[in-house]
């Protein structure tokens, strides 16, 4: 059994306390948040304290919170020599205060409030600064989620950037193929087959076997019709940096 | 009973003669191809024929040809008054040669030769020139997909072009993620459940309302860190224009 101090009262927070309060090998044993206003709905589950120097003793302490606010707070921890986590993809290890052991406990998820999580299908990034810390991360992860990876600070970065690009900016050329559908009065939902299965053959052929469209097989003139079609600047903007980039990508090598 | 006759014998050609074979509410044939080695694979399901002069009687003519042989080869066919349709997303109906009546059955997806594909939930997007030809088509494509919708040629060329958005270049940041994770040794796969996530999360919420990171933030900090991470010009560029695009569509209107 692990026992846990959950420290917040966000999105991922909340999704974390869930899942390991559904796991008979973790017991959460207290949530801290500076207002209990936001944690009321758990009074019936877990203590709760909004006191920082009423911390009681755990084998981890998770600080899920926002990225600015995890270094002053984990120089604010009453606490030493405790295994202290954070759960940021993009917040180093070392911005923990050094006066507990330190590690990270990153699920890489896009959480929202709206749509319920399935912890088991979410691979959780773990880090310590010693062995055995990284065991108890490792049975933290295992306990919620098949798929537990360890993976240092540098790691961490590129993947939190990477993710950026898959997740964030994907998500954004969604949108614009919404708005262009739209204007058109073409149900965007036609399209959701083709979205998901774009997304499922990466799991088949790499993102660089799976390309195919007009840029891939460099056909001037669909490329030129698009282009005419565009009337949002921006929107062509994209276009064709994308198209540049992908003729970079599967062009001849400039000489 | 609808009798179909093929033209082509592409990827799609391929791909269509398979479903159309296995619906009990269709009979193809005949398939025509100006090389019968490449389609000499169908000998012994349907008659084959490589002389375009020696068309049989059909209820449906289907040209699944590259885009720019459609026009021509619409114009070689012997038959007249019959229905002639293409299935191409980004060649308008009236290419189509007049001496027939015209139409375009257009399954909205990517189909490559590796992966097999399901018709089922594969959206065909069909057009005429009246009701019967219509109906007809709306016949063909109930028989094999549960998706029909009735687009026209003004509203098929967005949606070609807004799929050009959600796959072609979705795909080509998918390849921009997986080469920045190889570059720290991070196995790209940690990714596939977030981008499946985000490909699944648009059936519930639309695109606008699924946007989180950075850049829907204003999160200046971590954009600025990410920049400073990315080496390669180009993907630089790429995450400067998408995130100017998402502070225009999310930021305050400019003055």
């Amino acid at each position: 059994m692990t026992t846990v101090v959950i420290i917040g009262a966000g999105n991922l927070a909340t999704h974390l306390f869930r899942a390991f309060n559904n796991s008979e090998e973790i017991r959460v044993v207290q949530v801290f948040n500076r207002s209990l206003s936001k944690i009321k709905d758990l009074d019936q589950k877990v203590p709760l304290t909004d006191n920082i120097s009423d911390l009681v003793d755990a084998d981890v302490y998770v600080i899920s919170i926002a990225d600015d606010a995890i270094e002053p707070v984990s120089g604010e921890l009453s606490i030493s020599n405790r295994l202290v986590v954070h759960t940021s993809g993009s917040v180093a290890l070392n911005k923990l205060d050094p006066k507990n052991r330190r590690g990270v406990f990153y699920p890489l998820q896009s959480f929202t409030k709206v749509k319920d999580v399935e912890f088991k299908e979410i691979p959780i990034c773990i880090e310590a600064e010693n062995e055995p810390d990284l065991n108890i991360l490792n049975n933290l992860g295992d306990a919620i989620s098949e798929k537990v990876y360890r993976i240092n600070s540098e790691q961490r970065k590129s993947l939190h950037l990477s993710a950026v690009f898959v997740n964030n900016f994907v998500n954004h050329l969604y949108y614009i193929g919404q708005d262009l559908c739209e204007a058109h009065q073409v149900p965007f939902e036609i399209l959701t087959p083709l979205i998901e299965e774009t997304a499922a053959k990466i799991k088949k052929l790499s993102p660089k076997e799976a390309q195919t469209g007009p840029a891939r097989r460099n056909d001037i003139k669909t490329i030129n019709s698009h282009l005419e079609q565009l009337e949002n600047k921006t929107y062509k903007e994209i276009y064709e940096l994308l198209t540049r980039s992908l003729k970079e990508t599967y062009g001849r090598k400039k000489l």
